[in-house]
């Protein structure tokens, strides 16, 4: 069992969104702390999110709910109101400003909140909150997570925790699904913000199970500061390593998935070019049924670099694909060099490298392979 | 059995590809004949099509060449001085010039063609052809098709035959799968180009099966003109309904498909927009699941408009959704409504409108549902 950063409590409960599981987390700090955040881009984004992003516009945070099994999106002005009455609730229980509670949400679309079970548990809710764990606040935001997903880093006497959930309707946009990371380092809001949004960009961000970005990806971070000041680029280092574990796992527990998919696009005109290609190869269900059966079937690679048709300086005379350590083009892989592959692919762990041979920009995104398993769990998931 | 248009003929035979069955077609017109071509624009685009293309410039044809189980793809000089061995020893059966053989190909990726079977079958080869049907010939160019897909249709004299073939990695951008019309109108070569690429947008460039961009999309028409002029709105009219016929034959039979999803968005900025908004729908694979599943899932529609996140002037407020011709959003369905959506998805055509109460563009777009059998087709495909 892991402790919270310093600073920091929580607390989780049933209350009722779906069925008996654990569907409701509150974390709360002391006291205000310094907070960043980034969200859907979305145009359907949920209530919980437009309250989030005004709410931390400022920086500045102190406590947040993360409701699960309900997204609370396409609900209106019902949905909105339901969720400022809960961010309410909240700031009187934890005695702080409304403006200073964060609202998180996931879960099926359309359907309002079941606020009588809101209202009972949010009346009897009162500071301190118990001593949740960080495994069981990981545990309270799951849907279809097959297990909880926490990561932890220390640099000198600071802590960084961070929390994820999401398996499908995931290939976030400029945000994520639901993170949330917590640290006591003392950190100017501006360097916070920075650091965060550097970090997001090459983990969460660089993941995607489905191609479907969800209308309530939020992810963000509070620091409590009770740890004391840290030196900037430790503090990245560590939250990076955080985060980046926390992206894979989100990776590996995709819907279905039964592999990590890790494609590394090099030698691209700049890094933006090196993310589309890289992207364009990770969401190809083709190559994830290829990767899924071990089929060494190559050229859906070529395939899905081609597809990036707007990139008229991609030539594939100069381009080169690998897998693993194994180079499949332009060399012409003979039957052992197939066999080779298909052996190499059962792994589950399966990456993919090309590069383009135009320039020096790079990137690496996550995924993972599309099974049979993924039409199950989707084909009927409300009913 | 149906006839070809007058003026064409065509063989077809098994020359040993892959297995035994039949993997090649020739046809061919008397004399050269009017024509045009659209092409993928993939970076990884294969020998047949960077020949085609050349070939097409001068809106002129005789003979076209399909070539099937083998996509000739990624196979470098290798591959392309094969295409063009191919086209030649077409050329001197058919009696034309190379520059009038057109070839298009379509399977495995990165593999060359077996060139001694090629040979034999040229070196056999000579005009005037066997009088293959417009089955046969739709029969030739099939892969993991499950049925041939043809469509004729008739204005005054005149004759407008198509065939198709593709059942995934079916995006088209700009182009199209493999698909072949046929027509023994006389017109002139701009008009049949102009009327052949309005034509293509609104049909084959509107379908997606699962996001892949094929590395062969070719869709050509030729014009023998042995039935002398026709009236061009007609003619328009005419080749628009067969394409539109197949076009829908091939998202039906999209891999693993049970349905046939037909999206139309309305209320748009513009057709461009519409356009986008509706492929972000039909290629959701949480909605094409949900529609699999008959899961009244409407939710997953609206995050699918949603993602189109650049598109800033889509707001919920303005948003309709509907299924066959039951609103459901903004509507809140009740558990009646939810039952009636269910058994509408269990039809097999299933049609889903999106007003976004902008402006007057209209867009509809065709795809399929995605089942666990696309993922067993494409994780076992080379192997």
């Amino acid at each position: 069992m892991t402790a919270l950063p310093r600073g920091f409590s929580a607390l989780t409960a049933n209350i009722g969104i779906k069925d008996a599981s654990t569907d409701v987390v509150i974390i709360a700090c002391e006291q205000p702390a310094a907070a960043a955040g980034v969200f859907t881009r979305s145009r359907f984004a949920g209530a919980s999110v437009e309250i989030s992003r005004a709410h931390i516009a400022n920086s500045r945070a102190q406590a947040m709910i993360v409701i699960s099994k309900n997204a609370n999106v396409a609900t209106g002005n019902q949905g909105f109101a339901n969720a400022m009455e809960i961010a309410t609730g909240v700031a009187d229980a934890v005695g702080c400003d409304t403006g200073d509670v964060l609202v998180a949400s996931t879960g099926v679309i359309g359907r309002q909140y079941p606020m009588d079970n809101v209202r009972a548990f949010l009346d009897g809710l009162h500071a301190p909150l118990a001593g949740a764990t960080l495994e069981q606040c990981a545990t309270a935001i799951m849907t279809t997570d097959t297990h909880a997903k926490l990561a932890t880093a220390m640099v000198g006497a600071v802590t960084v925790a961070g929390i994820a959930k999401g398996v499908g309707m995931i290939e976030p946009d400029m945000a994520t699904l639901i993170a949330v990371f917590m640290t006591d380092a003392a950190l100017h809001p501006d360097d916070l913000d920075s650091v965060f949004r550097r970090v997001m960009a090459t983990t969460f961000n660089a993941v995607s199970i489905d191609t479907d970005t969800s209308t309530s990806d939020t992810a963000v971070i509070i620091a409590s500061g009770s740890a004391g000041p840290v030196a900037a680029d430790e503090f990245e280092a560590a939250l990076s390593g955080v985060a980046l574990t926390l992206t894979k796992m989100v990776a590996r527990d995709g819907e279905g998935a039964t592999k990590l998919l890790s494609v590394t696009v090099t030698g691209a005109r700049n890094s933006s070019q090196a993310k589309r290609v890289a992207k364009s190869i990770v969401n190809s269900p083709l190559v994830k049924t290829a990767v899924h059966g071990a089929d060494p079937n190559w050229g859906r690679v070529a395939m899905a670099i081609g597809k990036c048709s707007d990139d008229t300086d991609i030539d594939p005379a100069n381009v080169s694909i690998a897998f693993g350590d194994q180079r499949v083009f332009p060399d012409q892989l003979d039957l052992a060099g197939l066999d080779k592959l298909s052996r190499y692919m059962q792994h589950d762990d399966v990456t993919i490298t090309c590069n383009l041979g135009i320039g020096d920009g790079a990137f690496t995104v996550y995924g993972c392979d599309l099974s049979d398993q993924y039409i199950r769990i989707n084909a009927d998931y409300t009913t």
